[in-house]
């Protein structure tokens, strides 16, 4: 697993965010090893511009990842090993998320 | 102060997101107070939807706040006391942040 910079290093907007806050369930059931290989491979995807995660010691997390467009986040939602995951979040390591995709149009930084 | 769900119960889109991700510097610095006083205030503001926020151990933060438009964040943005607010927070409380404005063009909720 390659960590990502605390802040995503993104483009000048416009751009695209994809916005999943979620609560994990109790365990690690598998979690870790998938969310790191998810982390690697997403990054790997065409248009992928960054990402920017936090969970807390509650389960509570959100993560950010940062796209050139929407194809490209449709072409990752696509994925094959990331449908696997997606499947097993919704039966196994979530109690509840949300997904929402958004456009930046416009972004700041200290 | 009156803790966020742990989801934001938003409308359906179009709507707007600020993502705030930020590292805190060492030491609370008075910075919890005022956290929680920005949370109470902004839920009071004109257009306000919702927010998820979550920092960990580290000191690492995400604050999505979402919101009916981009007037209700301009406006929220030059209210007096999160001005304030703002500006001890260059000053002192995060190493860095990034702000990114998006307009949520769908989502989904699990």
């Amino acid at each position: 697993m390659t960590l990502p910079a605390l802040l995503a290093n993104t483009p000048e907007p416009p751009y695209y965010a994809v916005i999943f806050t979620s609560q994990r369930t109790a365990g690690d059931q598998g979690y870790g090893a998938m969310a790191n290989l998810m982390v690697d491979l997403s990054s790997t995807m065409p248009g992928y511009l960054g990402a920017e995660s936090v969970r807390d010691a509650n389960g509570l997390g959100i993560t950010v990842s940062y796209w050139k467009d929407e194809a490209s986040i449709r072409h990752w939602k696509q994925n094959q090993e990331h449908l696997q995951a997606q499947a097993k979040g919704r039966s196994t390591w979530y109690e509840c998320f949300s997904v929402r995709v958004a456009k930046v149009e416009r972004a700041y930084t200290m």
